[in-house]
């Protein structure tokens, strides 16, 4: 992954940099290198900003966005062109005043403190450059590099936990995620879930969470070693997600557990074709994908905003007590899913650029 | 970080690219982006590279390389000069014959079929680009690193867990960790590993490891947001290091168990100057550096290389079944803590001098 | 000069990612990299676009844009935050139908042909992306250069020869250039331009230009070498400009001629400051400003858009015969005066910023 | 172009880091980004290093060097394996000596001012980095570039002016190229070359040159819009070697004073295929290749070294007169023949790879 040097554009090859803060007039990208010839319209990225978009259900921020993103450049006549395409979606729920009272103050857990220590200043509303509003931007730029992926790469994530409540993966099932308001594979965890929310949301509080982003019908050979290993794009792509604490491919931190033997994911033909016979690696040895299922696992730390009055300090030196009032996600996790599987999405085009670069089309 | 496309160059203002295979006559690598009038010698270095070294106890594979740094280029009369370091360590005790054997085998868990898939052609002898002799260069590189960000900046890596058996961190001690073969902070968890690891040793086994990095005296506000976040830039850094299967930052995976009045690190001032009186985030919020602790920590997987035979298949498309003879490291991970302080010191100077950029001398 | 490999980004600290289409809805860019605190408000950039605007005079395009430029984010309270600062300029006389017939046709001289060639697929009306209106964006990026370099650093553009009329720069007067509509230093031409334009205008055709831009009061220190030298990356810059076909330096060409006796730029010592008795380099040594006056020369081929039927061929192979309607300025090297001043703008504040990672804020 | 910020990276999918001063124990590269299984030996490098090496008659330097070239990396049983190559190459004439007087001079024209004025610290021995010996590893990579455009990509350098003497481009032969010593295609000019340069040699003197480089075979398609034309990155890399004062592509500077007709390069289809009926455009029609011959010029400064007293001073502020003696070409334009040419192959096989990137195999 080569980006700016002030850290807004991510990707190499297929590339996009995302410009806006959470409570200007709108947010936006650039998505740089789609190859042209790809059959893209503004309905191929709403679907996907929609799943994202707040305010869907009571466990999710009440702030209301329509989220719709327009398409200013780079297609035309329905398909790219080989150009810059430009997004952007508008701000339409900012009320800049519920931030008043934070402007000089830091709130713990939050990038109040590392904005200002850095630059001297910063728009304090809603997190400005630092909300995750931002994220939708990942989610729109995501939506064009599955159009580059095609339909043969399938990307799906789900939440796996929610502050100590984790799922039982022999009850994971795909078409249940779809059925409850936290992307749960688990019915029967998606259900205590609900009761563990409204009480965290009640109390002012926030939970974190776990996701499990999992691409199937990845070729084999993508991802260049020795820095840009698959893995450690992946690594990157996740952890810059807001509130991330960890990121883990495969068997991730329980692989320092394993024996030699256990790890070893052996491997047998199977019809002229080479089959693995377990994914501890999760897809990636060598930073280079196998073939198998690409798995990536993130834990999200619980919202920073609670009711609880904290104590912090204040920009002018201040000690103070602080509570944030404002409108947040009581488990901003839920909302990470989608953003957990563009930022897939964006990675794999990006490495299938790079291979059909060196290897040609087969590639 | 900006990189190659073909991935063997890492950082952006501070950089390095590396070259070489395990069993070509030399590895390497250049290093761009040292700011002129630092002295620098190989004696500088050299300490670091000794530190990584195989062959130091029973714990380590017995391949016997001096790994003595020359430096060609870019220092001049004990100074570094702005222009590009270039460095040079010989590769001694490559016997390619040991491999034969594994010229068109793919060791399960191991690099071989993800090189043969991408590229078609593979250096097999000792894993030839993909093997863990090419941390020796990050090390080197490391050493410059560390010359940037000078003395106030201090680096410890330790093992925090082998295989299943974890530290007791209310036992840790920095000063223990030089005094045991594993970098172990905990003298006690130390004795008994080397009973655990004699007999994984002794049975042609391997285990698993994680490691954990602190960084103190890292000044607030490097980092930069939004895909540059200090702690993306680490989690790519040390994911990209052999065998690592997660990345954890602060908290890490814990985080997604905690409460967000749990989570938030408070703070207050003392004698005119913030202290946070906890450090769940490890030291960066938003992306950007506190001013606390920077503390990372990282899975290895343990090392494919087995005596117990696996199954496996071969690049004519047989079913093979296969052990590893060779030489190896029974843990992998014991070598790693002085890649994981070379990647933190390589992510922290790139970032120092990105934040000079924007912010002047004072940052 | 790193950039978007698709090639849409230009500048490394300092950088820009442009957007946009002739005649799609709008244009615009993303400036990254600007440090922060800086004051800055679309006051500050629209006069420059207002200088590069077609329309002004019967020399340039008949086109009618307002080009009132707006700032989407990256301005907080009047000051620059640090982070990305999006531009966004709306098209207001894209009047697509002119251009219809030229759909399948390639205009020779234009890059009709080679976009077809390359993309498969092109966006015909007015040159798409390939139109010189892109170069508003280079201007508002150079507006936003400016603010970082500040006032110490002056620079100034001049058209000193359309077709085969050079100025005589015995008359050179910087004053002159803002009193004719061809930004000529030299009055007495100024006024022979007229007439020679004027029948070019007339006649349908059009005429090539050369353009100088100087920069004085640049530190010396700013460049790397040896790949990213000033002067490299100031011939990148020029040479990406639409249409211009040679950059120099300095001297220039007619370097060739000289002896070394009459190319070494003497110095001697004044009021302790170093003083040079000539400037053959054009500010720059080794790739390295000398903080002598950055003197860059460029030579504009005439539009291509004529009404003289020329040979060319179709997108389906057929011989056609084609005249260039639609609209379209008799000499495009006069608009190129603003746009390689902010060219000129964007390369050194990207330098300031780079040596001032390696030196410090003396730099 | 993607570059290292440090100035010692060129290009992006195809690219090398180059490092080493004149009078350290060598210089070399790492190339990277290759293909795999591309045949190469450093056979098919030497014969290039060859053409550029000093010493090959009175007109160069008398500096003695094999520039005998190793591969440390990269190539397996004698084809590349996609790994990043080293290549070192041995310094063996390296009279540091020679050069004591100079260690706080600064010498008129040269990079000796401007290095100090940036780092505040040089390597002063032959101009350390910034001698001329830094072209051979830029040598040695266009020979890497060469095997990956393959053998229908022809890239032919001429010395077209020496000092104010042009050859006769009516009497152009390139068979004449490769019998006199300055790579002139005019055998007539060569001749009357000698006696020029001889008095110039005899004298203490140097003189300027041009040189042109013409590759043939180019695919249509190649270059990036907006800001990594084709014709903008050979802008840069022609610009980036030492002593070059400008850059012109096809007509060049000479488009200036061109009519839109005269420029206009007609098309005619001819045997099913687009035929150019002229090639002002040199190749390239917005940023693109067309096809035809990619055609580029460059002026060489004379020689800065020179027996004449000048007037200057030295880094403790002293007013000074230096002749220089060492050891240097007459015209260093020469010897920048091959290094042209190398980086025309540089700057295609980059832009190959990036166009196969986009749009697979038949790119």
């Amino acid at each position: 992954m080569s980006q700016a040097l002030s850290g807004n554009t991510f990707g190499t090859l297929f590339r996009f940099t995302s410009w806006g803060e959470s409570h200007g007039p709108a947010i936006g990208c650039v998505v740089d290198g789609t190859p042209p010839l790809i059959p893209l319209s503004e309905a191929d990225i709403q679907p996907w900003l929609d799943k994202r978009k707040p305010g869907q259900s009571r466990f999710t921020t009440p702030r209301r966005e329509s989220d719709a993103v327009k398409i200013l450049s780079g297609v035309f006549e329905g398909k790219t062109t080989g150009t810059p395409i430009s997004l952007l979606i508008e701000n339409e729920d900012a009320r800049g005043k519920d931030y008043d009272a934070l402007k000089e103050a830091f709130r713990p857990g939050h990038a109040d403190y590392t904005y200002w220590k850095k630059y001297g200043i910063r728009d304090h509303r809603g997190g400005g450059r630092a909300s995750a509003r931002e994220t939708a931007v990942r989610v729109a730029a995501g939506a064009v590099a599955r159009k580059i992926l095609g339909p043969s790469v399938v990307i799906r994530g789900a939440l796996i936990q929610i502050g100590p409540h984790k799922i039982d993966r022999a009850r994971w099932d795909w078409n249940a995620v779809e059925d409850n308001p936290f992307w749960c594979p688990d019915r029967q965890a998606a259900q205590q879930w609900e009761g563990f929310l409204d009480d965290v949301r009640k109390r002012g509080s926030s939970a974190g969470a776990a996701i499990e982003v999992v691409a199937s019908g990845v070729p084999a050979g993508l991802g260049e070693p020795i820095y840009d290993k698959l893995d450690s794009d992946l690594a990157r792509a996740m952890m810059s997600i807001n509130a991330v604490k960890s990121v883990e491919i495969g068997a991730g931190t329980a692989a320092a557990a394993l024996s030699g033997e256990e790890n070893a994911d052996e491997m047998r033909m199977r019809d002229g074709q080479v089959e693995f016979l377990s994914n501890h690696a999760g897809g990636i040895l060598g930073g280079i994908s196998t073939g198998q299922d690409v798995v990536v696992r993130f834990a999200v730390k619980p919202t920073s905003s609670i009711l609880t009055p904290r104590r912090s300090v204040d920009a002018l030196g201040h000690d103070i007590d602080i509570a944030t009032k404002g409108r947040h996600d009581p488990c901003v996790g839920i909302r990470a899913v989608p953003v957990g599987e563009a930022m897939m999405a964006i990675v794999l085009a990006d490495h299938l650029l790079r291979q059909r670069a060196y290897r040609g089309e087969g590639a």
